[in-house]
């Protein structure tokens, strides 16, 4: 079977040494026999259920050379995904990273037809670099792989979020994500050069309460906040959460109001998370355990029943 | 003082009637006098502190026509942010713009120069349409703004991400996003055509609360999950809310391990949660709660401060 550029999951380029180049930086060892097989990476449990990939025997042409190989194939979901994507005159679509559990977006990159059906197969979130010319896997250099658990393609077809775990900060200064350059710090205090990422309320708050605890570790002076008197008396912290989560159950059982639910909630989450803060534990681990035991996806589901003890109900 | 093209904060276009058009699609009246001024529309709190834009009269030259006007121009540090992104061969870059209580990625479009000095000004978040070869401000027809908190510029410099909170849902066919298209779906269940939201763990985990409880109202059949059995016996969710928040309060108290701390912290959010689902209360109503009692801008901290009851602690 002959797999033109387009069917080929990786565009194999072949080294004067006799091995195989994938334009994604990745190198697998070919050997001398005219019919030889290649490993490719990340067998996905897509890939198994032969939805959206097949590997077949393929000949992989390269210029004057030309290969037998074990090569998979796009099946014919994937394909029907790739078409429908409206590509740019360059042959590109936006794709943002998006933290599953946190939603921070990690960073922003583009794709081409390569680049989305290499990350529906790997499941690593894989961009197109235009100044490069190349597809490139995020952490093929600094092994801070983007795990993609989903992908979206947005109303207009033309926009794409990898909504996935990463396995270390994204950015290659070594932040968390890409975005820390706040314009409204840039304007209000020009002066302060002092990064500042780009977080959502839940994120906000937990770093509000970690600077409040570091405080407490510098002993610096002024009137001590809510918070630091909280992180400073773990009695007063465990009474106030025990009675937040009582006046919660009381909007309830006393039929208050919406209003009322969601102001004893925050209550609930803000001295909860304080208590985490004690604890060294983030909210992103908290989102963790839920997804592991939530989760619908197959793996995730699997994993969940596998570690579940009776602390963790099915939902 | 002469105002250029790109000193204007928006472009200005003389109609045929002597009205003044933007290109955001705003109209302000000019009347007939020589010298007419014209209101610029949301004098923000940036604006008013003098460091981004000034009034000033102007001339504003368009075509053969010329008016004084008193103008808003772009102050020092806008234009040092307008300079240090950088703008591709088409005078343009990337923007996201991402909900600040949930995290969801609403839409993505692009802006160039103007468009971005329109949403520092504005506050509402404003793109350049490609198609259209003008800005628009999303929401100028369907009324749905994205009041932008805060703008942030990655690392490279050529991607913007809008941080705000939609008046409505984003997108035109009135999903609250336009990335609802899953492509793990699409490979897994190629026959469902029902959208699926893009989502990240704590909303994902909403909506399958929500879905049990709308199952409850459609006496599906099947062995009831623990969501179902917490929906349904009010007494056993409160009793599990109270238990789930001494347990974690057990793991500060008795100084247990930090998984141990994430594993009851999950516990108190699901159930929560499935009572929150009961009030009818959404996550995002919680983490706007939280947002206006501890945001650190300076809007925000105001509202929080004259809204305060005994139940808002400051942070």
């Amino acid at each position: 079977m002959e797999v033109s550029y387009y069917h080929c999951l990786q565009t194999p380029v072949f080294s004067r040494r006799g091995r195989v180049k994938f334009s994604g930086g990745f190198k697998y060892g070919c050997g001398n026999n005219k019919k030889s097989h290649f490993q490719v990476l990340a067998c996905t449990p897509v890939a198994d259920k032969g939805l959206s990939f097949e590997k077949k025997d393929a000949l992989i042409r390269h210029g004057n050379q030309a290969k037998f190989m074990t090569a998979i194939v796009v099946g014919q979901y994937v394909e029907t995904l790739l078409a429908s994507v409206k590509w740019d005159d360059k042959g590109l679509a936006v794709a943002i990273a998006q933290n599953v559990d946190t939603g921070a977006i990690l960073m922003q990159g583009f794709v081409n037809r390569d680049a989305l059906a290499t990350t529906v197969s790997s499941r690593k979130a894989t961009f197109y670099s235009r100044s490069r010319s190349q597809l490139w896997t995020k952490g093929e250099t600094s092994m801070n792989f983007i795990n993609v658990h989903d992908i979206f393609v947005d109303c207009d077809r033309d926009s794409i979020i990898y909504l996935g775990k990463p396995d270390g900060p994204t950015c290659h200064t070594g932040a968390e994500t890409c975005y820390f350059s706040s314009v409204s710090k840039l304007l209000e205090h020009p002066e302060d050069k002092k990064d500042t990422l780009a977080m959502t309320t839940l994120y906000s708050l937990e770093t509000t309460i970690c600077e409040r605890k570091d405080e407490i570790s510098r002993q610096t002076e002024g009137k001590p906040s809510w918070t630091k008197k909280l992180l400073l008396n773990e009695k007063l912290l465990c009474s106030k959460i025990r009675e937040e989560a009582d006046e919660l159950c009381r909007t309830l059982e006393d039929n208050e109001d919406k209003s009322r639910a969601a102001s004893e909630m925050a209550d609930v989450l803000y001295h909860s998370m304080v208590l985490l803060a004690l604890k060294d534990v983030k909210m992103e681990d908290v989102l963790e355990v839920l997804r592991h035991r939530f989760s619908k996806s197959g793996i995730e589901e699997k994993k969940s029943r596998n570690h579940k003890t009776r602390d963790q109900p099915s939902c």
